[in-house]
């Protein structure tokens, strides 16, 4: 997607942000590994706020630089605490609870986030891809939550993974630790396409700008009604829903998108 | 599925109730949208409330005229009404309330519902189909819920549409309002079955018949509880089935159907 | 898997218990339908039980003799009650509470269950299957859910199935009764994998033998977390797994499986 985001000669780290028209795109540009390293997190959390605070963005990708998308958390950082009086309980503690707030932040975030997947992603780097709104992935991409073979369970990834695959699946990503390709991942409900490694950027992009021409008082209002609604019963959802619909009817932008459509023109959204 | 039900020479407005044995057919006949309006939910509603008035009727299916199964809320009805003092918000809410009361008396409704589309399904229309225990689609049939183009995302069909397709499914739908194919759908699990146009009606006939052979108290009975344990934890779901199931072991046709297994005989059916 | 498990010349009854360095194989052992009598039941149980106390037991598999997987309750023991003083009523409780924590004895098992699926699971059969972790199916292997026909709607067995099948999957199972293949299973999510029917054994023992190879602890942890987690909202799913994983860093065998991992050594589990 070089050609619509404006590239930079140097590559800020451990996050470079890239900047086009309504998008921003975050590469996690600490390769080879990209390790969800504490200043990574806060990197990554950083530029989400970012964006959100920007008026003028409307998607957000997620995308990461070299072979492996991400590794997951930072191995090394972390073992180097075991030496801490508390033998690095308060530190593995933040860094858990930092995770979940990174992957919570995705969710809750005001607009659609995409993961653009060229490489492997792995325990955290696959709960990323998770998290995120919509994933497109190349033909090279590969997945895994190989916690459980090095003593450590995948166990914040899986609350990602067992939120969109199908329980069997995702335990036998988690007991297994076993890799499975993009193709596999698309069936299982991990990503939503694959396409092949040259495409990768010109679909992404296809995406971003097909949701970023929406009203995004629109998106926003439906996606943060989508992850509210999914963890209640059905009537308490459709009394949510319902009331949701109402005050979207009456935002300026439904008005003008509905009279666009009878009229059978060009809607010219206000934001609001 | 004309051969097993009562044609009218005059097809009744907004929907035409046709019967056969057992069987209750609403067809939406308000070509070519079928659109959802105040009018037409109270008449589908009214519908299902005669289908379960009636002890004969063991299943009912929701079908509609035309290319179009259902093109969703009625977008000119909403918007005359941005003319009322309140500027639409009451008869927003209304039609908002009556098309949830509409899913959940599928959803509630003691036979089970089964949709057959052999058109476009979009928006409220789309969502009419998830709200369905089945459907049934012709390969022409397609499906979206592109509510963001207009500036009003599809917050209620998201309701019936989370709970049927894994999460990244249902957020491309909502997310980018494309339209997706019978196939993919099926893929989705949107719906269970695809099927050449042509013999739509008759595989339609054939899971109906299927389902209206079986004993009704005992449909009812386990329609019920499916819904309702879906919403539960594991502990409770297995504490409420439990009982459930108890009680349909003392129900006279599991007495019956058991004992005509035993001895390998048909059973018959007494309706309790 | 004959070959991995010590063979007893005289197979026991109702349920056969094969042992192999860190697996049990429950075998129901009493063809042709295996029903799941209180005793069978009971014997499941014990041998599950069993399997948890023993300290060197890492995973269990459930396999059958014989044609049928299983057939599901034993009718004939649930009639011979129908005279009773309460027509069974408290016999038939207490066989649906049985099954119940049978299947809930799977789910909190302290090490993972493999269902390995020769031939036909009906009904409770079939629920076995869905809930045991993982399922590898021969593809000889067919499911159903075909208590609907015999007037006893499969309510417990649909507890299980809606936490792994999609809504519509899952409905067309039950209410239909019909029978679905290996493939179909798999595409549903009921099933992990198909497998010809010689190699069955073999793959199930390469599942079996990659999950005993890791650390006992971490998978326990793991398996723990996941059933808990998928219960609650994202919020809370995230502060429980964030806490759980900070206590699992803190295990031994997670600092040995990091450290062996960052040094490039094979882990040696401690199990604590």
């Amino acid at each position: 997607m070089a050609d619509i985001f404006e590239l930079n000669d140097t590559r800020t780290h451990p996050v470079d942000v890239q900047r086009a028209p309504g998008l921003t795109r975050i590469v996690l540009s600490s390769p080879p590994a990209n390790a969800l390293s504490m200043a990574m997190m806060e990197a990554i959390l950083s530029a989400l706020r970012d964006a959100a605070a920007d008026k003028t963005n409307r998607v957000v990708i997620i995308a990461a630089e070299g072979k492996l998308f991400s590794a997951g958390h930072d191995l090394k950082e972390l073992t180097a605490r075991r030496g801490d009086a508390d033998r690095g309980r308060a530190f593995f503690a933040a860094t858990m609870r930092k995770c979940s707030e990174l992957m919570q932040a995705i969710v809750r975030h005001p607009t659609p986030v995409i993961a653009e997947g060229a490489g492997l992603a792995t325990a955290a780097g696959c709960q990323l891809v998770a998290s995120c709104d919509l994933a497109i992935a190349s033909e090279e991409a590969h997945f895994c939550t190989p916690g459980v073979n090095i003593g450590l369970f995948c166990s914040t990834p899986m609350v990602a993974l067992s939120r969109n695959l199908s329980r069997k699946h995702a335990m036998e990503m988690l007991l297994t630790g076993e890799t499975i390709d993009a193709r596999t991942a698309r069936e299982f409900g991990l990503i939503n396409r694959v396409v092949p490694p040259e495409y990768l950027g010109t679909i992404v992009g296809k995406y971003a700008t097909t949701i970023a021409s929406k009203s995004p008082v629109t998106v926003k209002i439906g996606k943060e009604a989508f992850y509210r609604q999914a963890e209640m019963g059905l009537a308490d959802a459709y009394d949510y829903a319902a009331s949701v619909m109402t005050e979207n009817m009456l935002a300026r932008d439904a008005e003008e998108g509905i009279g666009a459509f009878l009229e059978k023109r060009k809607p010219e959204w206000k934001g609001e």
